[in-house]
Parts: structure tokens; sequence; C-alpha cells
């Protein structure tokens, strides 16, 4: 095969290096057109993702979304071309010869990083760098978890990740690789492109990390090739299948293969190659083909690739069909992302419950007590927390860990690796087939951000349980108290940030979370106990409306207070005041800003009230209710960070009181 | 000195375990008197942070802001109480006993978690796990810049850090451990409380590294010791001073040393030990005594330890004072956070000579514009990049790089490090005589959120140099377009997010950055280049106002419109269009919600107007805009993720343009 390894043009069938120089030239062609684009990455991985594609990958793109596929993450998400010029090659429908050509354009398929639902084959959002390494853990995850529930005849796949340098200098890549050794995810392989460069320049400018080591430090294998040598990487590839640990080959690659003179430098990573240099490609790698030609031999050995993957897939269908029908349906629902019939039965027993017999909880209690009717209704519900399970109140008594190697369990012991959690559970979402929810403090959804964004703009059903939402901590202090961080949740899009005000409220908001199919929600739960606010029956689910009257005035309303989560009883007691002074006055309950706006106009109108005054009352950054209080409006909120003393202190001492708010009313009516 | 290392209680001098155990005791009863709090940690590392304070750091509570003192991190905040003793003990006068008594109450300077500025001798405010390595990593480094450039006679000391096992499994380990075996910071050393126990349980429940496998892949000098075994501590320190690498030191602890029978298990991590367990550990301990007290020849045997320092501290003011006069003043200045006479000298000569031959620049150019004049002007200025230096447009033309052992320089590639660029920029700035910038595209702030959070609560000076800050960075597409970063940032307390609109108000942003002693600043600069609005000398800096009147309506304004960074040139058109329409329209430049806020009522309702209609536009979530807008407002922003494709036609699609918001003030007025 040696000869196949050469830069000269194979007079007969195409080699492993022909087939890679149509994906170097589409992917520079493309970058060169659209003046934009990262040419140096698709171009030095080339040879490799040549070998995976074309040997290894088991997929089938007239089938893009079966089941037991092997799941491939291009975490070095700005090469985005090597991904877009795989699938096009390999017959993917959707990835035409025109998206490569009208690559970072609006409207095409392909965006400048990797988009999740722009186009059959992507599996994930890559760009931000190191998210596609946990999000493979988590697919990797999935895929045990999976295989454990349904059997090895259904789902045994493996997970590849192409990640780059930059990849594995970011701190999230510590979470993703330490978690993945520990649970020993072994049919786990990163590809590392190993080029030396990063954007400013040489990787050795600002890394000596001997990256072997440190993946070995956690319990990985690894191994090392020449990353132009498709036997070399063959040969890695075949080892690590048979590894019992996740192994992490290192692929020594020159970035920009092929360019004469950019090769090997920073210039190459994220700029277009220019005319002069494209053309010294296309003699370097003797390929005199016009831009984004690739010969018909080329292209068939290509396609012939690409159809590798479906004698794979019939036989696992035959092997599905054997299987008994109700493991077949729920197999199929769980893939499809559909809650199983009945699901909400034991939810309504246990609002029920709560109402017949209603006691302070906190909402973190709640969560747990909504989450023991929840666990069994729902198998696919895997729960986790990042070491912070009895705070969280993540785990149900019946849910059986996840160890190492053992798969068996629904719960996730994450550690201190609250980045980490999130992103694998994107992954584990984007896999499908398990529904994750995940849990640490509301402040530190500020260590998870990128990932919650990623949740969000992937549309993926992520529930965030995020506990200690407030002041009302006490006394761990202004570190661990949230204060900033409902409303900047508020304001990433697509984010549904639910603040439950007591059981009830939270039953609902779980409902509301695990009905949300397109995107994640947040659910930012108590640490304090929290009085009963919900004492009566309701035939909906009122918090799944956003907002909604919970008290009514005695008369017309002149005052309407909105509030959520722990406040709302703070609420409640400034009503009475006001009601007791004359002043009629309503109170809203506000579980999800984002529900309530998605509500018809009229209704929003109906719960806000006309000319009314309006106060709000939440223990978080007050700027931002303005939307919804209007001109006459006030807020009875934080105006800057927390203090470390108990919470009923904090309270008084922040003037998050019902005083506050009829003094409030009061001075605006 | 083996009979020290037993439990027995010493008839003569009281020994270093005698002397731990007093640390263990106030802890145990500050922690049981506030009902709340972590007593394992500081019961488990007293032996080992004793042999520190008492033999090895170099401090002087007398003078707790010595410059060249040691610095000491404790990166396992939750463990307070170990500082507060040490701290109370050592003889540092604001840390009373009562303060002790009072820990975790309101007011007390003894928080939940250590909070700078609270007390002498806190050198960072830690809690959220991970932050305190990463800031000893930008101590050290602070450090060895100093002494590159006022030498070792006055710059010479340690970093120093007690770390958990949550600190290194969070992801900003892995950066700030990279980042300083990469560089070389050889006096930084880090003591690991290896206790096998997080809150969870076991450490083996989540993770398996080989941590000094790890340390030692990232360039670090490893040792292990038994944390109890003060000898076998002191001389692992001793062996680390010596080293040319920095060193971790694993320190074999039982987490909650002394207590019976919750020595050794997570139920003594975050709860008070009870009274039943406490009687068991003064009996354990050998320790009879009252609850806070402390024996007199204990007591003196601290107080020698912590005077031990003050010889140190004289003859460094000795050597200080053989130098000349200005390297004095220098230095003084610098430590002091002070600027240097005329440092606005250069960066007016920049504004004028901008005025005078106004050009459309990208404000990220711009801000390179305006460090060549500061960086020559403040020695003091550190600049750098998470491997963005060419687009972030942070180092200026004489900038030379630090490298490996090497620190002349004045630029650090952090590498693809954003959190650790963030926690370790905190770390310089607590330091003192430097002042750090460090740049990242915008929406990786997400990427750095905790520490940016940190620098506000800490009230720090550092400077984020934020570019690529809209849809307005293009093809890149939605992982890389920051939408609700902005606003996000503006609802962080005691953060100035900066978004100039042209090369005037980017340098008069940079002067209001450098003027922020309180607190850090965000520059939000855009990659695509922006029209010069800012066209005649003038003699104050209206950016450092937050907003100003940029064009005055022809008449009594029946407009107002609102604008920040790359939208300013559009409010300008759209100003254009309805004056042309007989629409008198003033247009309002606010680069600076917070400095706004920070202006007297009077000067902000001039600047608003009265009861017009006013729009805002930015290229950002337009939630949040209320506040300014009022009841008639409108506003032209962004309402969900960007896209992937050339700026101006997202700024079309997306409706960001000078006919919107023409449309939006006619159909309101």
């Amino acid at each position: 095969m040696t000869a196949q390894t050469t830069d000269a043009p194979s007079t007969d069938a195409p080699s492993l290096r022909d087939m890679a120089n149509a994906v170097r030239t589409l992917s520079m062609d493309a970058v060169e057109r659209a003046n934009s684009g990262h040419p140096g990455m698709p171009m030095g991985m080339a040879d490799a993702a040549t070998v995976l594609f074309t040997r290894f990958l088991k997929f089938d793109p007239s089938a893009p979304k079966w089941a037991d596929r092997d799941r491939f993450v291009l975490s070095a998400g700005h090469g985005s071309m090597l991904l877009y010029a795989l699938l096009h090659l390999t017959g993917y429908a959707d990835m035409t010869l025109d998206e490569i050509r009208n690559f970072r354009q609006l409207g095409a398929r392909t965006a400048g990083h990797p988009e999740y639902g722009h186009a059959s084959g992507i599996e994930t959002t890559t760009g931000p760098l190191g998210q596609g390494i946990a999000n493979a853990v988590g697919m990797a995850l999935a895929e045990r978890l999976l295989a454990a529930r349904f059997g090895g005849s259904v789902v045994d796949h493996h997970t590849y990740a192409i990640v780059g340098d930059g990849c594995l200098m970011e701190g999230i890549s510590h979470e993703a690789i330490s978690l993945a050794g520990h649970l020993r995810l072994s049919k786990l392989i990163v590809l590392w492109d190993d080029n030396g460069i990063s954007i400013d320049g040489p990787v050795s400018l600002s890394c000596s990390d001997d990256q072997r080591k440190r993946f070995e430090a956690s319990g990985w294998a690894t191994d090392a090739v020449d990353g132009h040598d498709p036997e070399a990487v063959a040969a890695a590839l075949e080892r690590a299948r048979s590894s019992d640990k996740p192994v992490l080959i290192a692929c020594r690659t020159t970035i920009g293969y092929g360019a004469p003179k950019k090769a090997g430098t920073s210039g190459v990573h994220g700029s277009p190659l220019g005319a002069v240099e494209i053309a010294g490609a296309r003699e370097a790698l003797s390929w005199p083909h016009e831009p984004f030609e690739v010969p018909a031999a080329i292209r068939d050995a290509w396609a012939t690739a690409g159809r590798r993957g479906s004698a794979d897939r019939t036989a696992w269908e035959e092997r599905f069909a054997t299987l008994d029908p109700d493991t077949q349906a729920s197999f199929t629902r769980a893939m499809a992302g559909e809650l199983p019939a009945g699901w909400t039965g034991a939810l309504d027993a246990h609002i029920a419950a709560i109402i017949a017999d209603p006691k302070a909880v906190a909402t973190r209690k709640a969560s747990e007590m909504a989450l023991e009717a929840l666990v069994p209704a729902i198998p696919e519900l895997i729960g986790g927390s990042a070491d912070l399970t009895g705070s969280n109140n993540t785990r149900t008594k019946a849910m059986k860990p996840v160890a190492p190697g053992e798969f068996d369990g629904r719960y996730i012991y994450w550690g201190i690796r609250e980045h980490g959690m999130a992103a694998a559970m994107n992954g584990m979402a984007l896999h499908g087939g398990v529904i994750p929810y995940g849990g640490t403090f509301l402040v530190f959804t500020d260590y998870c951000r990128p990932s919650i964004r990623l949740s969000a703009l992937m549309e993926q059903r992520v529930i965030y349980v995020m506990t200690h939402d407030s002041i009302g901590l006490g006394e761990d202090g202004p570190t661990h108290q949230p204060v900033e961080h409902l409303m900047s949740l508020r304001m990433m899009p697509n984010v549904a940030v639910m603040r439950p005000a007591d059981a009830v409220e939270t039953a609902e908001c779980w409902a509301a979370a695990l009905n949300r199919t397109t995107g994640p929600s947040v659910l930012a739960l108590s640490r304090q106990n929290l009085k009963p606010v919900r004492l009566t029956a309701e035939a909906e689910n009122l918090s799944a409306k956003g907002a909604y009257v919970l008290r009514e005035a005695s008369a017309a309303p002149k005052a309407v207070l909105l509030a959520t989560g722990s406040e709302v009883e703070i609420a409640m007691a400034a009503a009475e005041a006001l009601e007791a002074q004359g002043i009629a006055t309503r109170v809203v309950s506000m579980p999800c800003w984002e529900l309530f706006a998605d509500q018809p106009a009229a209704y929003q109108a109906e719960v806000l009230g006309g000319d009314v005054v309006r106060v709000a009352v939440e223990a978080g950054i007050g700027f931002g209710w303005e939307r919804w209080i209007g001109a006459r409006g006030a807020t009875v909120t934080m105006t800057g960070f927390g203090a470390s003393a108990p919470a009923p202190e904090l309270y008084r001492h922040f003037g998050i009181t019902a005083e506050a708010v009829v003094d409030a009313v009061k001075t605006r009516i």
C-alpha cells in the first residue's frame, strides 16, 4: 500500500491519497470561494479522515438517522469543510456540490462551523473549542446506557472525534477526558490533529503539555502515528477498537498539507490560501482539475465507500426485527424522543397528594419528590449532579449509579465538572434514546454557560437542575449566591428558565421541561423551605403558561404583584397587607418568562392587568423586569452582589420583603 | 521531631501538632456556632498549613500589604476557617476572636468563603472551585514580571496555594496547570489536600486521575507526603523551593482529622460536626479547652511564628531604600495601582490625529492604535490574547512576548485558555504592580464568565478586550456571534461594558477602563470597519459619561435614537433620513450603560430627552433596553441567534438597518 501514500496520481483504482486529495481540494476551493474559512485543518486531516470514513466509520448516508450508526464529532469545528466534503463525497443527498460551493453563505447547509440540523450527518454543532470532545463523551456514555438497557444486538457502536490543539487546551477537555477515562468508555476513539500550529503560531508559544501522558494519567490508552500514512492510521484505529479504555490517537500532521508555502504555518489556519497558493497546491497534489471538480473514478471510489454501511444497517434491522414487539416499540419511542404513554399519571397523583397535604418544602426537595414519580415512569431519564447530589436532590431512592465499566445504572456522579457535565448532556441528548438532567448550584451555570448556549442553539432537551437559586442559600455568601443569573439566562435565546414557587409548581415545571422538546430548560430551585401557594387542584398545568393569576384581587386590581419562586410568598404577604389597607391587589406567579412570552397577547394582557401599578419582586437583579412592569412599575430586587449571613437576615438586609413591596405600591398609587 | 507529630499534649514548648490543633478546634467551633460551614478541610489540612505558615510563608501581619510578601491562596475556599484561624493566630489585627466567633454572620470579616477586602491576609476571593489555583498562576506570573522589571532584590517571593480535589477536577485547573508548567513558574508551589473525599462521597465515585502524572505531563515537579507529618511536609516544601519548575505536593490527609466518627467521610465536608462529634474530637486531639479557647503557650507560639517575617520585611525595606529614587517611585506607584503622570498625553495626541484624518477602521483595530499610544506610556500594562492575537489586535509592535522562564516581555500568549487567562488576570491584578488586559472573542466571555464575575466581586481593574462583538463578524456563524452577551454582561454587577462606535470612542473607552480602579471593564469591539462618527475635538472624555448626544436634532427632538458600537452609524443614517422627512431626530451614543447610570439624573434626563419616541438599535438581544426607551419606545435588535453569512447580508437579514429604525420611529410618532 506504500504506493498509495505518495502524491503520484494513480493510474488504476484511486488511492486513499487520491480520495483524500478530493477532500483537500474541495476544502481549499470552498474557503477560497467564500473568501472566508479555515483550509488548514481539512487539508491536514484529510488522510486520517479518509481512512476513518472509508474503512471504519459505520454509517449509511441513505439512512442518516440509523440508531446504531457510529457517531462522528468534528470537535475542531472550524475545519467544517472537512466534514462537508466527507458528507458530500460519501453520498449524503442533502450535501450537494452546490452546498459546498455556497460554503458560509446565508441559508446554506454549509455554515462556517458545523451546525446541527443544517444537514444530515452533522451530529453536533461545534466551533466553540472543546465542546465536541465533551459531546462525544456524552454520546459514548449514551451508547453504553442504551446497550445496557436494550442489549448489544441493538446498540453497539463507536464514537469518533477529531480534536485539535485548541480543544485540548480548553479546560473542558480535562473534564471530558477525566470522566471518559474514569467510566472506561472504551468505544470512544479520539483522533488528535497534532499539527503543532494554533492561530498565534507554533503551539510551543503557549503550550508544552505531553498530551499522551496527560491522557494516560486519566486512564486512556494512547497511540501516535504519522497522520499522512493511511496504513498507520488504519492500524492504530484497528488497535483502538479492541482497547478496554478510551483511546487517543495522536496523528502527526502538517496543517494545510499540500499548500506549497503556507503548509505547516499558522498562515493557513484561518484564511483562504489565495490564488497563487491554490495553484501551487494543485501542482503539489497532482490535482490538475478545475475548482470543485472531482474526477469520476475518485467520486466512484467515495460513493462505494459511502455504501459500505448499508449491509450493516440491513443486518441491524434484521436483528432488531427479531426483538419482542414491546422492546422494539420502547427503543423506537425512546430514540424518537417521545415520552412513554401515561407518563403524567404518577406526576398527577403526586400533585394531588401535595394538595391534599400541603407542606413547606424547598423546591429542590420538591424536585426530588417529582423525580420520585417521574423516574420510574420514564425509563430514559438519566440523572446526575456535579458533586452536589445531596444538595441538588437529583438522585431518587431507586436510582443506581453508573460506575466504571458498568452502565446499568441511571445516575451519573459527574464529579466537580459542571462544564463537562453540561456538554456531555448535550451529547447524550443528541445521541438520542436518553433524556439527561443534571444538577449544580444556579451560580455555577456560569461554569456551564458555553454548553447551555449550545443546548439552546441545537434545540436539545437538556434539563438543568439548578438549586440554591438566590441569596436564600444564606451563609455561603456572594460567590455562591446567583443574582444576575436568572436574568442573564433569560437573555439567552431558546432557554426556558423555570423558577417554581412551591411543590405544585415544581412538578408542573418538570412536566413543562419534559414536554419542551425544542430546547433546554433551567429549573431554578430554592435551598430554603417555601410555603405552599398552590392549594387547590387545577385542570391544567398553570406553570406551563409561564405566568398566571395566583391570587385574584378583591375588586378590580389597583396593583399587580409579579413574582417568581421563593419571592411568591413575599408577594402573597404583601397582597394581604395591601388588601387590608383597601388596595385591591392581584398576585401573578411567573415561573417561566419564555413560556409566558409564547402565550397569546390577550392572555398576557389579561394576566398583567391594564393600567395598574405593577411591582416585581425577585431576589435577583431587577434590570430586565422593565419589560413586564411598564411605565408605572417598580421592582423589589437586588442591585448588586449578595453577602454571607443566614438567609432571613439577608432578605431583610437587601430589602426583599413584603414591606418593601407594600411601600413600592403605595408610593405609586 | 517525631514526638511532635503525635497527639499527646506537649509538656514544654507547643508542638506543631499542638499549634495545628488550635486551627482545627477554632475551625470546628466556628462552624458549629454558625451552624453552617465546612469543618473537614481545615481539620485535614491544619498540619500542613501550620508548617507552611510557621516555617515557610514570608509575611508580616503588621504590614499585610508588604509588596514582597509571599502570596497564599486558599483555592479550596470552602475551607475558609483554615485561613481565618491562621490569620487570627499569626496576629493579623483585624482578624479578632470575635470575628472568628461571628463566622458567616452578616457584616463579619469571616464570610462563608474568603472574600478579598474583608480582612487583611485574604489575597483573593475563593469558593468557586479552580479559580484560586488559576489566580495563583497569575500572581506567580506577576511576581516574575515585576522581578524582571524591578530586579530580584525588590521582587522575589513565592506563591503558595492549597487546592482540593474539586479544584483539580474543574477544567480551569487544566488551563492553569498547563500554563504554569509551560512558563516554568518555579516559584509557584501547590499543596493538594489529597483526602480522597468530595461531597458525593469518595473521589473514586467520579474520578480516577493520576494527578501527579497529570501535573508532570504539564511540566511540573511533583512530590507526595503524609500531610499529617509536619517534618515530611517541611522537607517537601524545602525541596519545592529549589525546583526549577512549579511544584505540586500531594498531601495525603484525612478529612476532618480528629473527628472520631466522621473523619475520612463526606459527612464532615460541608456540615457542622455536632456536639457529640465535637466532644469526641476534643478528646481525640487531647484538647480539653473550651470552645474558641487557645491556651496561652500555643497562642504565644503562633504569635512568635507571626512575627517571623518582620525581619525579612525590614531587610527588604533597607534594600528598597538603596534603590534610585525613580525606581522607588515607579515601584511604589505601580504597586499602588496609580497610573504614571502624563499617561494621557500620548492618548490625547492619538485622538487628535484621528480627528485630523478620520478613517473607517474596525474598533478592534482602533483598540490596537490606542494601545500603541498607551503601552509605552504605562509600563505596567501587560497584554495578551487567548490565541487570537491577530484578531483581537492586542499586541502592539514593540511588545515582546513572555516565554518559558523569560519574563522581560509584556505580552502573554495565553493559548486557547480563556477561562485560565481571565482567572490569571485576576491574580495579576490582585498581586498588584501590573495592569492586565487580555483578549478573546466576545462570545467567549461565556468561557470566562466565572472569572469575570470574580473580577467584579473583587473590584479588580482587569480589562477584557472582546472583539468580534456581533453578527458583524459574519461567516463564522451563530456559535461565534454574540447576541445575548452584551446584555448579560450588563446584568453582572460592577462590570462596565464598553462598546465604542469609532476610533475616538475606542480611545476614550480605553481611558475610562484604565481610570476605573474599582472593577473590570469589557471592551466590546467590532470585527468590521466602522465609519468615524466623532469628527470634532472635545474638551472631555464623552464616552466616560456612558452616553451623550452625538448628533443633535434640527429642532426640539421628536425622536431620540439610542445606539452603541457598530450600530451608531446605522442610527446616524436613520436620523438623516428622518430629518429629511421633517422629523427632528437626536442620536445618542451609549458606549457604556454602567457609566451612564452613574451620571446625575438631570444629565440622564437631558440626554434621553423628555416624552419623545426613543428607539434603540443594537445588534444584540433587545430585552433590557426597556430601561432606557420608556413606554413609547421600540428596539431594532436581535431576537435570537445569528447565522453564517457575510456581515452586510446578516444585517439586512436580521433587519438591523436604518430603514427599520426609520419605520420604528414613524409608526410611533
